[in-house]
């Protein structure tokens, strides 16, 4: 470690340096920050952007007793690493380490566990509101740290529109690197790359200097002194007025990764006793060639190595993920189907896309973060006739609920909605677990509610939605599909509408146990097991959580009971689904075992680590066997 | 009914009008909305200020080819009187009487049922981007309408950050009329409002002829035109500076009660070959010298008298609602609690918080259909140390789902949510009824979920939730409160977490009735009836969906079975938590009987009708007891 940053423990520390001290130790960060990530993957380049930022910040402001609110989080790692987590990033978004997101659980300087864009405005001017209330005096200084790809989400729109309703200080840090995960869409972006392309590294120190001279303050108010920069400042001025239609006190842009000036400005704009927004240029991946010239591929990056200006990535794994045979399928069949239309919300890497764009450019859209959006031009599309495929991760999913149900299941319109990353997610932790989709989708009317088990599932279980003239949702989780592509001879068998599939069937079985979507394969291994100690059980591939098959209901008759198994919370899930429809028919539901995830908040850890943890591996499901056998007709203990 | 109207039986008959004739109708649709919802209700002001436009957008377009797509949809009177639907009007959100809102299933001039803000310009992004795939010759035009406070929301933003994917023909009409439901709040309101204010008429009429001379058409492009107009147009002319942001060409402000200037404009910006917005002025009300004037009132009004310029309500019902039980409970708490603070989205008086407002002006905030900046900002208020009250919608409130998840469920924060029209809510349909609430905010841990029975109760349920550390949920319906404030003497206990009261104990009960909220009146009229016929049951008042009482279910040992009743989708609501629970005790759900409504949509007729329907009902509790009693063991058919 070098000898700057050892010396940094607290932020108290770094009030301590010269400002030159603090380039260098900006320099320092980027190296560790490569070192550490470069060993246990993460999010990259867009923490390698914000060094310069984060430092300034916590000279400026004490966050001990302010509060910093970011957005996302994807760019906090500055920040973890001198407010005391350094050693942390040694197991970085593993059991015992740090979170990759912000986190009040880890530290004192954390405000809100994020990683949904959007929301660092709202929440302060909330936070704002609440402290302008108990007016007391040494109220603490509010900062909101937002990128350019969450600023055009709705939420961040509908925070600005209400920014007015503070009349206290709260300063907005809008870092504008251009690019979200991919690059940055959509009007206001494209309004912002303009201005951006027009202003030479001179003019970012001209506007800094004019904002230092006529900065807001006793005398003279907010608007008297934006209308004073605006007058001084020859250069091309645009950038303020999408935020002066919102009333926001806009200033800039200045040069993000000049250290001093950066201190300097957010020392005078501290203290404004009004909102204001600060836009800053900054570069994502700066000081990392690799990450600056393809930050898309450094986002969030697995382990890698680097030697000298090459990287080499550490080898993936080589198994196929079930995003990839989402991506391939819908490739695929959008060749002969030519209604096809995938539309995604800037994620077109993370949700395998990336093929079908090049091969189907006319029919790929990218709405940026903007998941209600999505929804809704997907009804749009589909009103006109078309097959759209709304691909988001489930979890970013739950902005479009609203929309789901009225612009899609209301309307019953065709629309497909291929919900990645749902069940458990591993590293990126609570706020990324998708463990909800089943329930707020089988709620709604007309919703057909599908989850594939395997590669050739994937296919079968697209196949089938597109057939369809009402909405279908097919969830998969953030892992890989079984080595062959398929569990059992049984996945090629196409998918009929609320029909679940016996995929092993045997002679004298006492239970069955019914998998929805990719824990077929635990549950095909627990009956391995269950067969070795002389107890035999047949398995279902339940292939629908709405409708539920009453066939798995029916089984129950000549069996001593049923186990359910799936990634998602208990409530509300699959398992809950089968409850109903057991109750519905009368059926004794006490020989009815629903194992699924807890009501509580799952930490980050391995995706294995997490199923173990949940209880849904093969060896919970033979316990699970073992225990409703030999406990017939009792009562179990509460959980 | 006047002569000009009666021969107008579709849009057909309309184009052969000349433009006094046009006017002259008008006034009559103006005179038989006034007579008809006088009789029925409905929404009055805002159908009244868009006659002019609506006839003109007729006028021009062809919408039986054309797609015109509402927001909202409290503007589509006129539409629906001049597309065959008069006669529906005797009948106005009754059964056998058409919907308040646009219905494709009640006339083919109608895309989508809406009723929630926001979404009219991303569906018919999506619709534009349908066409543009499609590539047919004679493609439909596509006109959104949207008023200023639908454009505020955030689905709406995102849309217009997307319009640039659309590259025909979309036209936008921005109807604004500085009210939402209420005065539209938020920077865009005051922005709007600023320039609005500063436009004579004259300057309206001068607008639309440099519009008409400049428009974009062959060798002409948009950008050309939109500069062209702006040079010669003298007057303020900010209002185009946030759509020219967004890069959104912008034409107007415009008369919107001018109908030929209107409909030469439509007749030139259909031509355009690009999305464009045109924005129009229009009064709130407007011909209707009440409505005119107290827009608010007359929003969405019960049947009334006109006496020449006065305006009798007819009365309304005396007793007291669960909206206004709530609004003078918390307006109670608050004076003694100063951490309270109400929150809501433009519903100020929809959610009973007009009181609340003028007694504690600087504890309520109204944020304007924003509901995730509602939800967020309520998290940043809890996380400052106060108490936030978020009064909403229950369908409305769908809309903040993922900010409930993210920034309040996992973050533990002690936000209320007041959820309002929770359950079946009559004359407004399926856009409004609230029946997902319990299962979308049951499935997040650290969420307790609370039902009042009646107005004691509620009260009981707000002292309880705001004496809670973690968030708390509490759900009510659009109904009156039992007459005399309390179903029992019950009700006046204290809430404890997680617990239920026995409301009504038999001596040799054979069967329990469990009810969540409001229905417990029909559960011990159900008891009551049950009893004449001999059969005797205890009633048990859940209060907690979330977590569920054990002792709900231990009292299924000494009984034959057990009924839960509520007001929600029997997927996912308080008898699926009930089952859950059952199952994870080890119990015989097959003894479980859960009266809920089932997976369909309902549509609009009174409530008391609706909850027939759905059979929840103090009958349908005396049916499904008798059926019990007599099919024990046995299985019952499936629904």
């Amino acid at each position: 470690m070098s000898s700057l940053l050892e010396t940094i423990n607290s932020p108290a520390d770094l009030k301590k340096l010269s400002m030159s001290e603090l380039e260098t130790l900006a320099e320092e960060i980027r190296q560790f920050m490569l070192r550490s990530i470069s060993q246990t993957g993460g999010h990259l380049a867009s923490n390698l952007g914000a060094v310069e930022m984060t430092l300034a910040l916590h000279y400026v402001f004490d966050f001990k007793q302010d509060k910093l609110l970011w957005d996302v989080g994807h760019q906090c790692y500055t920040h973890k690493i001198i407010t005391g987590r350094k050693a942390g990033f040694e197991r970085l978004r593993q059991v015992g380490g740090i979170s990759g997101f912000p986190n009040p659980a880890e530290s004192e300087y954390d405000q809100f566990t994020v990683g949904h864009a959007g929301t660092s405005v709202t929440t302060a001017v909330g936070m704002a509101l609440g402290e302008q209330l108990k007016a007391k005096a040494a109220a603490p200084k509010i900062v909101a740290f937002v990128g350019d790809a969450s600023i055009v989400n709705g939420t961040s729109f509908e925070g600005l529109n209400n920014l007015g309703l503070v009349k206290r200080q709260l300063l907005v840090v809008l870092n504008d690197n251009s690019m979200a995960i991919d690059v940055t869409v959509g009007a206001v972006a494209k309004y912002f790359s303009r201005f951006r392309l027009s202003h030479t590294y001179e003019d970012l120190r001209r506007t800094t200097r004019n904002i230092l001279e006529h900065v807001p303050g006793i005398g003279r108010g907010v608007e008297e002194a934006v209308e004073k920069i605006k007058k001084s400042i020859r250069m091309v001025l645009p950038p303020s007025q999408l935020f002066e239609s919102l009333n926001v006190p806009y200033f800039g842009p200045v040069d993000g990764h000049d250290i001093e000036s950066l201190v300097q400005l957010f020392e005078a704009l501290k203290e404004v006793n009004h909102p204001v927004l600060l836009h800053v240029y900054s570069k994502k991946g700066k000081g990392f060639n690799p990450a600056d010239e393809g930050p898309t591929r450094f986002h969030s990056t697995g382990p890698f190595k680097i030697n000298g200006n090459c990287v080499e990535a550490a080898p993936e794994s080589e198994q196929k993920s079930f995003t990839e045979a989402f991506g391939e399928s819908l490739t695929e069949l959008a060749e002969r189907d030519h209604r096809i239309v995938a539309i995604t919300s800037a994620m077109c890497d993370g949700t395998g896309l990336v093929a079908f764009r090049a091969k189907h450019p006319e029919r790929f859209y990218d709405v940026g973060i903007a998941e209600s959006a999505a929804v809704d031009i997907a009804a749009g599309i589909a009103k006109a006739g078309l097959r759209p495929v709304v691909c988001i991760y489930s979890t970013f999913l739950q902005r479009g609920f609203d929309h789901i149900f009225q612009e899609v299941a209301l309307q019953n319109l065709p629309v497909v909605f291929c919900v990645d990353r749902a069940g458990l997610v591993g590293s990126d932790g609570p706020t990324h677990h998708g463990l909800m989709d089943i329930g707020y989708m089988r709620m709604m009317p007309n919703m057909v509610l599908v989850a594939p088990a395997d590669a050739v599932e994937m296919k079968r279980a697209l196949e089938f939605a597109l057939s369809q003239s009402q909405p279908v949702v097919i969830r998969y989780p953030k892992d890989a599909v079984p080595a062959d592509d398929s569990v059992c001879a049984a996945s090629d068998a196409p998918f009929e509408l609320g029909r679940s599939v016996v995929v092993r069937h045997a002679r004298k079985a006492v239970l069955t146990i019914a998998s929805y979507g990719t824990l077929l394969s635990e549950a095909l291994q627990a009956a391995e097991l269950l067969d070795d100690d002389g107890i035999a059980v047949d398995v279902v591939n339940a292939r629908f959580a709405a409708p539920v098959d009453a066939a798995i209901l029916t089984a129950l008759s000549g069996r001593k009971g049923l186990i359910t198994v799936e990634d998602h919370h208990a409530a509300c899930g699959f398992g809950s689904a089968v409850l109903e429809r057991a109750a519905e028919m009368g059926l004794d539901a006490a020989r009815i075992r629903v194992l699924a995830a807890p009501r509580r908040f799952i930490g980050h850890d391995s995706r294995r680590a997490q199923l173990m943890q949940v209880g849904v591996t093969a060896d919970d499901i033979v316990n699970a066997a073992k225990e409703m056998l030999n406990d017939r007709g009792g009562k179990r203990k509460e959980k």
